[in-house]
């Protein structure tokens, strides 16, 4: 049996070499995707997302316990890092705060570091989730550090986005609150029992109700947009994980009956086939205009010979003539 | 006078306006961009990133205020905030905790929003700082919320990299550390009022220790590379802002003796360029295709009859025939 089809059959080696060769985005990594895309599509994604020091990590872990007990599917967690220059990869702090899910054979969970490249950490991760799902993982818990625009890009490849808050995070949190608000599907509001929790609730609530107003109308129409679900939690104890996982499944039923799985589902693939389109159009473009004539005009434009703009109207474009057409 | 005539003769309205365009990344923005090129590679741009909570925005008024004071130059503020749905741009949250920089009339503050677009942010906020090095501000501090990929993309177009840290920040703001220290030009630890500031500040020391072994030994050779300056401030106090500016202004003075500026400067347009041509193919890869085409491609993705790999190998290619050889 080659490695596809080991992974295929479940064997845990198999796939953690998978998800390296997807990883380091190798032409073998290539292959095995294309090989294990039409064993995809059933597992549901979940994306956890949330600025540093609301306890993701620890919610995750809680949270692939429970949704692993509750459903009886196995359970992976992708953890998305900064790439780290100490470790050259992602560091071993996710790992070692997971440790209580690690020990469940059945929990599979992988750190993914970034590369660096532009958009690639998405597409990898993408990749990554998708060779789980083609192995029979039912969950897939996505979780990104930080907040920023490539982490909502990692969030947007989920079904279903729960979006970590917590109390006591300072001013300047509330930017991130209402930038990530429009892609939360759950709103948890984590380390319930420090000081100022309510107070973190209720401003959410009032976000919450200003941008979803048909909450308070009767409509009685039961297929309208879903509500996201405000939850608070404290994931060190397990207080709140078992209402998380209720509204985690209640999404992911949500989706199934209206028909926004597939919806989402075709808006992930469709993001995932962008990204690698992107980078493949990019190496393409700097083989065929070449290295030597790229840093010559590296060089003109930092010599401020030409701008950048006049850089791309010159070299920027695909050539007219279309072989396929 | 056209707008680009009347920006370069300092007029703040025209220079707004300009900005706007960039922001929109309309064709008279490219355009103008074009014109202002030559006029610009003077300023000094500070990028200034860290974690949500640690005082990153009134860190960035003081120091304009401070530079602003010490140097004469004109200071201008980019805000980069990740995208408000309520708001459809950024936040005024941070135009609000900057009205002590904003009153004064040599200091001008933007705030930037993400269009959403992959790798949009970098490009639209590197074009800002364009039009501002152009029209004469001297220096240039781009702050970014959070601490991501696409934050650090973004530090990464400014000459000197500032990365505040605070104290009581909890765990996983550990992780962010590592991967943003990297980057970092000058360490500040923020609220250093706070319990706990020592520990931060005995942490992020030991990280520098371990990164830069070479600062213990006694080589005497000046122009080693630069080893990033570990600070305390309290911004609402104003306490350490004199040796925060001084510390931009020494990493400034080293970076033109040493050469490193020049290298910056290249690298930054560089990443300019990229980021313009990535943005360009991908527009005209989809014109080429044409939407009917992609629907179709995406569709049969979708229905998983063809991987996102398959699809790539068999769509995404830049066309062999190349007018430009």
């Amino acid at each position: 049996m080659d490695l596809v089809e080991r992974g295929l059959a479940g064997e845990r080696l198999a796939i953690a070499r998978l998800l390296t060769q997807v990883e380091n985005d190798t032409p073998a990594g290539q292959k095995a995707l294309d090989r294990l895309f039409p064993h995809s599509g059933k597992a549901h994604l979940v994306g956890i997302t949330g600025a540093p020091g609301t306890g993701k990590s620890s919610l995750a872990n809680r949270l692939a316990l429970a949704l692993r007990a509750e459903s009886g599917a196995k359970v992976a967690v992708l953890a998305v890092d900064p790439s780290s220059p100490f470790s050259g990869g992602a560091l071993l702090g996710d790992r070692l705060r997971m440790k209580e899910a690690a020990s469940d054979p059945d929990i599979f969970i992988r750190s993914m570091a970034s590369r660096g490249t532009l958009g690639g950490l998405a597409r990898t991760t993408a990749g990554a989730a998708q060779v789980l799902d083609a192995v029979g993982f039912g969950w897939i818990l996505i979780e990104t550090v930080g907040a920023g625009q490539s982490e909502v890009d990692v969030a947007r490849l989920a079904h279903t986005v729960i979006v970590v808050d917590a109390p006591g995070l300072g001013d300047d949190i509330q930017a991130i609150k209402a930038g990530i608000l429009e892609i939360a599907d759950i709103l948890v509001v984590n380390k319930a029992d420090l000081e100022g929790a309510e107070n973190t609730l209720r401003a959410l609530r009032a976000m919450l109700e200003m941008a979803y107003p048909e909450r308070h109308s009767d409509s009685g129409n039961k297929m309208e947009r879903w509500q996201p679900i405000l939850l608070s939690a404290v994931a060190t104890t397990g207080e709140g994980i078992f209402d998380l996982t209720k509204a985690v499944r209640q999404h992911a039923r949500y989706l199934q009956e209206s028909g926004g799985w597939k919806h989402r589902e075709a808006e992930r693939l469709r993001r995932e086939f962008e990204l690698l389109v992107r980078d493949r159009l990019w190496e393409q473009w700097k083989e065929r205009v070449g290295v030597k004539q790229l840093h010559k005009i590296s060089e003109m434009i930092a010599q401020r010979e030409i701008s950048p703009q006049r850089a791309l109207a010159d070299w920027g474009d695909i050539p007219k003539n279309d072989e396929h057409d």
